[in-house]
């Protein structure tokens, strides 16, 4: 099929073929988990996967700030997501502090398990391959709070470049703007060069979030092992698809 | 014309009647400009004029949150903004900080018009009475050091509960649910108890959001006298006016 002409539709496109991707990789990381083979081969194997799944995140991410070049403000509050899963949007995407929340929600969930184990005499006090090692816990904590920071950098930097539209020039070129009465109110040279400019902005602060996106994947993919990181994709795939899928179908009974 | 029955079309429809009652607000707002009557009668239509707008925009708030609790995820995306318009938004509207940066830029504004036509002869070193008094000054700066610090409280808030659905239960009911091969993952009753939990939160913030809003417009304009409050009135409700309908063209344009 050739690709959409519209910038619109290239960028649901992009999307679209993102999620598709996505169902594609979790298959096959779910199949990956299901091999029994045990040692320095499959190690090897799960990690070339796991990067492999951070390179797609990474190439969707040029792909989207390539269309955004052209036009910007859609990934801010994208028609091609579900209300629930656009209301979650922090800066065109999810926050980089979820993948910390989440490793720590898998982490206490896998020591739940084996203490429900444990008194039931199902398992000795070992612990499995999905706990965090006391190291391993601390170097995540020291990741979230670098990560917060980095948020709240960009935050600040969203906030001054939101509330820039209402001085100039914007905000004077809007008062000084005449109508006939009963049209609206037509962009002129000066108004058009304003948003321009803004809209530069705007991909500036999307490519810096997607760039903490990206890093905070990959310092987190790090730090576990190579069957943590397999755990923590499946769930974050699992998590993005379903709040994907459920909020469309909330959509569809409210209307 | 009967009001339509989804919840998505009641709610396009209040915004719709917003934008609609505020081009009618900008009007009344631009002939009480053009009247030439002074002294104490016309300060008192003045502020009458600029009270019902500030109740307008209440009713607007409350109107939202009204349909808020039926579904309330897309105020904060909203499908009937422009793309601009939503990238724009912060909690489901625009931040209040952006109120008092508009003052800011207004009153610049007046300094710079007086600047020129006092070193053209045209005017004596009298202030008007656009300007802003030092008193004045003093007020604003105080209104918008509160507000910056009760929107970044807000703005915690909302991360917070960006970041839970990274945690139990949302992410791992979606862990642990499983679906047939191509199908869509089917909500459960486990997962829409955790998603209407969720939109309650979400309604709490957008209430919150709405009533510093109001509030910040409330002491801006009592610091404002009625002349003053009048021309920033109408340059806000321009400037709203003119990035809808901007923000349309451009979106247009981009197909």
């Amino acid at each position: 099929m050739a690709s959409p002409s519209s910038h619109r539709g290239q960028q649901h496109c992009c999307f679209n073929d993102w999620m598709n991707l996505q169902e594609h990789d979790l298959s096959e990381l779910l199949q990956a988990q299901t091999v029994e083979e045990n040692g320095g081969d499959k190690e090897v194997q799960l990690r070339r996967l796991v990067d492999k799944n951070v390179e797609h995140f990474q190439a969707y991410a040029q792909e989207r700030t390539r269309l955004a070049r052209d036009h910007v403000s859609p990934f801010f509050a994208p028609s091609w997501c579900s209300s629930l899963e656009s209301s979650l949007l922090w800066l065109a995407g999810c926050r980089p502090s979820l993948f910390i929340r989440l490793i720590y929600a898998l982490s206490g969930l896998e020591i739940e398990s084996q203490i429900k184990e444990f008194l039931e005499g199902l398992r000795s006090s070992d612990l499995s391959d999905l706990s965090l090692s006391a190291r391993q816990f601390s170097m995540v904590n020291e990741l979230q709070g670098r990560t917060i920071k980095e948020e709240e950098k960009l935050s600040e930097e969203m906030a001054c470049l939101q509330e820039k539209i209402a001085d100039q020039p914007i905000a004077v070129i809007a008062k000084e703007t005449t109508r006939v009465l009963g049209q609206s109110f037509e962009t002129n040279e000066q108004a058009d060069e304003a948003l321009d400019d803004h809209s530069r902005s705007m991909v500036s602060i999307l490519e810096a979030a997607d760039k903490l996106r990206i890093n905070t994947l990959k310092a987190l993919v790090s730090i576990l092992s190579p069957v943590q990181a397999l755990d923590f994709l499946i769930a974050g795939k699992k998590l993005h698809i379903c709040i994907h899928q459920w909020g469309n179908k909330r959509d569809q009974k409210h209307g």
